[in-house]
């Protein structure tokens, strides 16, 4: 049976161009610096980040926290926003890898207020507080919204000025050039010291994901993927995958904001459902529905059954996420069957 | 010059028994086994605790440490207020020494709602997030407020049932005792399994906090302390303190409650000052006032110049501490100057 | 230009075999318990190697990182040969991920004497001295040599009689095996509790190891490897080259054996050069080189010019590593341009 | 019954003088800045020790954690004495605390061999090796050993070539200044950039220690101790007593080294008795005896029967320590018990 599959844009299937890639990869032992498909998409990853030096790990979480490791000393304060991935999509690593604590500032989905950041960043003066030494913004944000251009000029220059360095988790990053309308990606990049990208997700690499930032902080970085264990002897065959999905999937993500909107405003129209309609930004799609605990508990296995994955309600919230696996036509047949669980489910 | 001193009831001088007793003190080597001082304070603190065992500490925070290092593995998860002391004033240790993550329940002032501090209770099934192990409370919480017995029970039985281990912040246990009318501590400690008590602060005693628990626990503790370079020699001089601080300063604590409540009516009929009249409590006054930056930034300089130490502003907040150095006089001197201050200062 | 590469048996080049399977593998999100290649990797690798359960891991370092913070707590001790892999070749992260320190019993080329292990083996009771838990044994061990079974299952024995677990590093577990004229591992792997065992090296996999262990420490190491970053969505691509390996390749692991000590014995041949004779065990030629600090210097470039890729001297030593892509041919080319190198270069 | 205790300088009771500056010192709020008596022992320790800054400590473990928290970044490498107090007697806390690994060069009884410790000091250019950032020498050593003057600055001056920062460990830094004869220990702590030296031990304070070193470093530390709960209010009383033992105490360091010799010669001259004559450099005399183990179990019960207390035997060898509540008398009688439990006991 072949499902439509809502749960996340990680269940992506590699496309055809990324398996040939991989069958055909030249691939050597990147410990040596013998893998030249790991370079290349180095190289290419730094070039379209706008950085210096970039750096292929496993995973979002493998970037996140070499970025950490490389940016901060242990003890040190970072300051984010309470709803980010690293604050709790992360199993708390930040504080047992890096040691470091989180700071928070007023935020609302990721945009955070600079007057706020600016109060977080307390210097090493005072022996009480952690010294705050980085920012970090995600953009999009695990909420599904996007953090406009502006407010990442305004975080990025009030972080600089107080002496911290700032690191963007751009899991979904190309979601959020996407959504806001901009065709390269380092009009975002250019407000951050160090970006991580993710190249599954919605760019469906199978795994993988990009560092990217100054070479010095990129050399610490590879150093901190060698600690965690990351680093790949023949790894040339993912990075095939990866230069692929980082070449020729941007330009399809629109298609993916247009089938969430479509499939939220599908939504918006059953009764009980009541979509988050200013989050429908990139992907996704989080709406409340009127169900009591048993009906919300037989959620996903009625969907299932009628042929369609969704994840249950979390922390109150459903999501949906739309991507190169999902039609508009998976929408809609999507959307009739949660308006017939609605009703008789 | 004499100063009414009410930055911080650690300000506190020791008293002359105290002096005396630390000039007769009878010490020894306490790693090997042979300060009798410091045997009897740990023993008395266990049993005035209503624990097993007890240890002495240098400084609370060292005390939290200590359990958070017992009660927990790396990777482990805390639930706690957000505005406790360890999550806000102990320069984000949590993660650099424990390498835990700290997550939030709904909370008021430290009283924190049962029902989502179960929510926060994750266990070991899930890999995307830590799991729970430790609750802490604090009581009486840093912002002067005191959390019920009630709240306490109903947490602590939260947390048990779920598998959790309960940690109780009593830095200040004395202070929330005398606050909540009840004179045996251990009514409250029941609602805990390991508690930190500090012995400076207002019982007045130079150095030191003890922390108990049960047995193993404590020698896990004890193990921890040694780490941290916690242990000492003849330790027995702070200790001796310490006994005649636990002894016999709990009983005059209610003093500067009294204290406390009378300066925050003189202060609250100061035009432009406005106390948080609900957070009265302990020994702790706070306060705002419609004072500019540039007033603001004056105010503890000329305290000073008319002989009274306060601290600034913090987080948009002024605080005054009652204390054994502070006499009812000295309260109202200090509204005294402060309407000075106000009217024309 | 095709060289012969003699680094390291990490340079292996995936076979076609390995390239089949992955072109056709069928994969699906890991996180969500979907990869069947993945599945099928772990379940075959936890059957061949006689444990409950298995973990895909990005590469050995990162299995045995998982394996220190699946069985131990920060501030423990590990006891463990003082040239094996983790001790001298893994940068230090057995205390900056796991916080534990190392002991070292008297030990010769990986096999530890077990009255000194026992020694070495202090449990919780002494503050002074950091509790052992874990005991590491390395087999086959860097130096080339192998650990014998019976010092093995003393040392099992002498660990689980004092109540610590055992790990043990099998990097190149199936070349032990061999050495041992052992045909089924688990006369190995009896004696630990969990075993990581390499995928790549000498069985050619582009990327990859295993750990397997007891299903509850197999669930730590999960986590662990969630905290490392080492989560992979569509991992089955190299899961799928890793079941090859794994299946197939041990097998033929003796040839590289062979090839190695005719290397040796040629190289034994030439003036200048002395090999380790009993440390040729495995895949591995060790030998010093009575050259100046200049002819050091030259000789990796020299050989690099002929056409043979090689380390420079190390410690001391000069290593040669064969594998799949060495053939006998090879190790004879290579013996006599190091005559040449030797006599003229 | 008063006892001749030989365990350790550390069981030294305080002077009456250093009771008598404790009953009258004056204190305050150290975390205000406010502890006049412990702003002049850091004041005249950082001029003692001839570094700018100084730091008070607990113990000689946390001014050794303070150093390297203050010196390093996690991941780091430590090269050090493989028998040194922070290798061998700090429950591995390098590990937990600061995350570092240590490396061993050359080295017999503390002095380590310059070239050996720069073969260790590898630089930040190799992801397969720890960056080696610090040195530590200990002088005088744990085994009683001293170090000679031109071997640290061998190593002091090595390590800085290398960019590498040293720190010295001077728990007992008085006693290598007067086994050296060397009446300023600034001609020691020159080959240092912090120092770390206790107050307790031969100069009998009863708890604490210094650490001194550059203003940065210092703050650093400063930081470093609040993180380990060391920071104390009222520490004046203790450093009262310190200052006393700083200023007064050093000077009567002969006279043990005088017992400890004599001691040592009277033992040398039991049968069955083997004492370390070349390590007779300080206090501490060591030796090993002709006793099974059941006789070897019987020593420190039969001694302290006769009035001495001892510690039992510890890693094969049994240690003996003079200090001020040790008289010639003392060394004599414990001789001739010695003499007595070896030929009947």
């Amino acid at each position: 049976m072949q499902y439509i599959d809502l749960r996340s844009d990680t269940v992506t299937q590699p496309t055809q161009a990324m398996r040939d890639a991989m069958a055909n990869a030249v691939v050597g032992d990147d410990v040596f610096g013998d893998d030249p498909t790991l370079q290349d998409l180095e190289a290419y990853a730094a070039e379209r980040l706008g950085k210096e030096a970039a750096l292929f790990v496993t995973s979002g979480m493998q970037g996140n926290a070499c970025a950490l490791l490389a940016h901060t000393r242990r003890g040190d304060c970072v300051v984010i926003d309470p709803h980010s991935h690293i604050s709790e999509h992360e199993a708390g690593s930040y504080g047992q890898l890096a040691g470091v604590s989180l700071r928070f500032p007023k935020s609302t989905d990721g945009t955070m207020d600079p007057a706020s950041v600016r109060a977080c960043l307390t210097d090493d003066s005072d022996l009480q507080v952690a010294p705050a030494t980085l920012v970090v913004m995600e953009n999009a944000h695990s909420s599904g919204a996007v953090v406009p251009l502006e407010n990442m000029r305004a975080v990025y220059e009030t972080a600089h000025a107080a002496g911290a360095a700032v690191h963007l988790d751009g899991a979904r990053l190309f979601n959020a050039a996407a959504a806001l309308d901009i065709s390269d990606v380092r009009e975002l990049t250019q407000y951050c010291d160090t970006v991580m990208c993710c190249l599954s997700k919605g760019l469906c690499a199978p795994v993988g994901s990009v560092l990217a930032g100054p070479k010095d902080l990129i050399w610490r970085a590879r150093r901190a993927r060698r600690i965690l264990g990351g680093g790949m002897r023949q790894g040339g065959f993912l990075a095939a995958a990866g230069l692929v999905a980082l070449r020729d999937m941007p330009a399809r993500i629109p298609e993916d904001h247009e089938n969430a909107k479509h499939l939220g405003s599908l939504l918006s129209a059953i009764d009980g459902v009541h979509i988050f309609a200013d989050r429908i930004q990139i992907d996704m799609v989080f709406f409340t529905a009127d169900w009591d605990a048993d009906k919300a508990a037989r959620y996903p296995t009625w969907m299932l059954e009628h042929g369609v994955k969704v994840t249950g309600c979390m922390g109150g919230e459903y999501r949906m996420v739309c991507h190169y696996g999902v039609t508009r036509a998976d929408c809609e047949a999507t959307a009739a069957l949660v308006r017939q669980f609605a009703a008789e489910g």
